[in-house]
């Protein structure tokens, strides 16, 4: 990076602290200008002292406001980030949002059409894009050492489900959990999922079927260049996140595995014992978290268009919404059909 | 095994002079008694000598009418297996039979009659049962130490297409491999099968689609037990024969990977070399082979009931049918529908 | 194999059973025309029968004087080597000995001089070379892949220690356990040993110690091409058969693993486990003791040097001394100080 | 850690500036106070800034005379150890010092008496103790779960020779590098080194033969509780940075593997290629640097004893020499004739 870029952070919870204190760690040249965060606390403006952080404040209209800032970074709650994108695209700035934007495809739309307007970058937050694994595995399709993709599959399992208040607010499994393998489908395939079919139960816990969602689910897909894919997700691994690739093509296919804690194994009469896989997505992604916000800097310091940009905000929620009525329905769904 | 078992064998074709060979080589306390296959020619007598067996024929019935012969392999083509059953069976003796009886319901459902009735013991050849690695992941799902199945995850790809002359007649896909899955399938859930989609493409050889067959495909089960699952099939690895099956449960998961031709591995600057998977089923299920056989010698001489019995061998079929007309209606079919 | 070859066994013990079933089940162009052990009895008569072999004696005689017999397998104890050796060479047989040929290196240059003398071909019977994951090892050094051998490590345990009774005979550790590894080291290194050092002591039981030999050995080597390698020994892993080579070179490296029982493996919240090595050599080596005998089989039909000569039976034997000496002296010791 | 620590650094070199950045971004808790290099260019300036450390200053001094700083990081040449660590001891600071302490006995016995005298903590710089693998071997070695330990194996291979000059100056490959596995050997077994041999050649490059040294070294130990062990060690592994060790006990074994770059795993019919381990220390060792000093500053504030004391900065120290001295004398040598 040539130069010293200026950012505003939009939300001092986990993930924007994440991001924070990647940026302060391990970016010299990007600055944190302001970080807004309407519930702002002392806890918050102690936080912010350890990175260096002065202007930490209740009001995200300083960010906006604020003429040298040029990239935000949306990372509060999913319910402001269709109005924050708008707002930060109304002020010339760049845009790096968690994901998703929203769950309403309006919102969505209306939010897209503000970037695209103001002809600012907008980055979507979906950091397994930047997992070294996952990585790997795109950059081998996309070398045509395997061909053309056939089959696309994802295994993804949180090690146990979250409280059972966030179930109820999380938008349900397909929003809230697969949308980010809905957006590596769609990586790793180089091409857009245009139907799906749902299969989906309540195995692990009656508590998020009576909150009306799915704790275990496999959907399969159609994409549009001809290949077939399956996803299949799970709220309760107990062995750790389970966060797995393939993708078979005409010439062969690439896999990867989970990191695992440690490669220490111990031999013994009773059997062979390792470590299991990272435990969450804080210990397996810790180094994309970082990549995805240099990546991100980089795009505004190059004028390059994001990795993850506004379709790939769109697309996922489109498959969730599909994956949502073939559960409700038993039909395979059409995307085209939303 | 405590006594001599006198055996007749019908087929010396390919699959035949295997599990021949497998029982001179390796089972001392069985004896081949007699072989009959109609195509009988000069090659098949001079093989029969390598194995110590004199009594080779071109008539069947010599098998059937054998006082001493106690039980009997199908080995001949799928065409033939109702027939025979159902003549072993009027002749008291225990069948071991190659996979699938029939592609007819009517026509199996006549041979397991006909078992039934006579009392005899009914083997099916699902050979997979018997491999180390699977079986090995069956035992674990049964001791509870992962819990209560939830998803049943099964990868099964050829190294690459039969000729077209037999895709012609193999049944199609469904019908002529994935129906090892669907028996996998049961075998690990512990459970039946009650409804299937099919998501399936034709993308290894355009050939294959004119027969009017697929050549890749993913299939989704729901199982009785609540467990789900998926299957995924090529006719075309290219990197080998690749058996993976995995079991999530509700206190963690068991999963196998394929046996390497060697486990050598060269590391150089260029990068890390090992071997490919063993290359089809001769190699993979070597071993499996020769126990499916031993199992069914010890039904007899235990007087046990048979590990892979008369049901074992109508199930897969039906949900083969199924997938079938799920892959021709574009919807999930359930199993009492047939 | 195009013609067939008749062959005389000598010892009906557990290693010459294992050769002699090895032929009858895998070998159909070899016959067995004559198995000698002194200790004939009643039991082995049966097993003949089982493996449809007639002609069984006490007399070793029979063997040398059938004028049919091509090949000769010694298989008896070691004291016979030498002299079975001898005998057989005398009356113009091929040669097929297990190793080694004697403690003592009078015996075994009296040995290789009749074999010498009377043109005939010896194999010792160092299975390892024919172990798959070993010998692609091997291969890939010869195929110039890793460059020119740098480091050979070896290492090698067995799962439990013997009897004492056996022990007491063995001739030690050197050149009843690790003899093989020298032979590897070799095998590998494509080069022979000029000097070794031991370091060893008794750490697994004290009784092999009051025997006055060591458990538990590492000894290092210098190769005549400059190469250096070490090797590692113990009676007694507890988990299997530990079976591992390495070679690094001027470009890479390559290595082996240990063949496991299956590769299932279970993830819990515990840890994850999986299946230990095969448990002894049996497992392990079980082709290689086939493909041994196919070797020098081959070796007869075609003419062509046996792939493990005279001189690999000479070689380990002196290694072995070597290293007894550079035990008991503290100090390493040169080969051509014997 | 309960309150803040304020620390001065010695060197500002690329290790120097590892242990500053990693200060800087991971332990809030713990202030920079003064760095100090005497050849103090701007260069150094404007890095100490990105890391918000005004203080940077040519003189030594100004740490030791600083009444606020409590520990004193010594990061500079080998050349300067002693002597900064008896100037620190003086003035009463708690030392964390990069191996070695020096390459003369003497001096080393100096520095440690000025430790002892003046009561301060003095944690050495052997980095690989808080590798997360070798860590967890470790952590099962204390267990109990392998029994007793009886053989150690490490080993240690640089992906490519440091540059000539740098060999010159190095002190030879077993005080440069091996001495790092001295430590790993002693901390595995939980037991001193007593004896050892060593077997060594040139043979990844000539100059380094010109130079005095060796590039290619097996050394075996004797430890004082009766266990046995080999370290291997090349200066050119081609492939990464090998770094793996084994420790076998009286009830099985403990292993560790490399970190590889990634997961990612290709199958084609060529073969099936997988990523390298991590290229160097930098990569593999990025979490235990700073894994190190934040042990140093618990060590501190709980005023507990450091992990990795005197007796650690000496005995690897003695054990290099040793191996000097066996490889010129071609004889073991005990640890006691120093």
């Amino acid at each position: 990076m040539a130069r010293k870029v200026k950012v505003g952070i939009l939300g001092a919870g986990r993930i924007g602290k994440l991001h924070a204190e990647n940026i302060a760690r391990f970016m010299p040249d990007v600055e944190i200008k302001c970080i807004a965060d309407p519930m702002l606390n002392e806890e918050m403006k102690a936080w912010a002292k350890t990175i260096n952080v002065d202007n930490i404040t209740a009001d995200p209209a300083k960010v906006f406001e604020d003429p040298e800032i040029e990239g935000v970074l949306i990372l509060s709650s999913t319910d402001t980030h269709a109005r924050f994108i708008i707002e930060s695209a109304k002020a010339g700035k760049h845009i790096f949002c968690e994901k998703p934007i929203d769950h309403d495809l309006d919102e969505i739309n209306r939010a897209l059409s503000a970037v695209e307007e103001a002809g600012v970058k907008l980055q979507m937050g979906f950091v397994r894009r930047f997992d070294h694994n996952h990585k790997k595995v795109r950059d081998v399709v996309q070398s045509g050492k395997i061909g053309n993709p056939h089959v696309i599959k994802i295994s993804s399992r949180d090690p146990e489900p979250p409280p059972m208040e966030y179930v109820k607010v999380s938008g349900g499994l397909f929003f809230d959990m697969m949308i980010h393998d809905f957006d590596m489908a769609r990586y790793l395939a180089g091409s857009e999922v245009v139907e799906v079919f749902t299969n989906a139960a309540v195995l692990v816990d009656e508590e998020i079927g009576k909150a009306g969602d799915v704790d275990t689910a496999i959907v399969t897909m159609k994409f549009a260049n001809g290949a077939i894919g399956v996803i299949d997700n799970s709220r309760a691994s107990h062995y750790g996140y389970d966060q797995r690739v393939e993708v078979h093509g005409s010439k062969g296919c690439v896999q990867d595995y989970n990191d695992n804690v440690t490669t220490a194994t111990v031999f013994t009469r009773e059997g062979v014992f390792s470590d299991q896989p990272k435990w969450f997505f804080l210990e397996r992604y810790n180094d994309a978290f970082a990549a995805e916000v240099v990546a991100f800097i980089e795009a505004i310091v190059n004028d390059t268009e994001p990795l993850v940009g506004g379709n790939d905000g769109l697309q996922p929620v489109l498959i969730a919404e599909a994956a949502n009525i073939s559960l409700k329905e038993g039909r395979p769904v059409r995307i085209d059909e939303l």
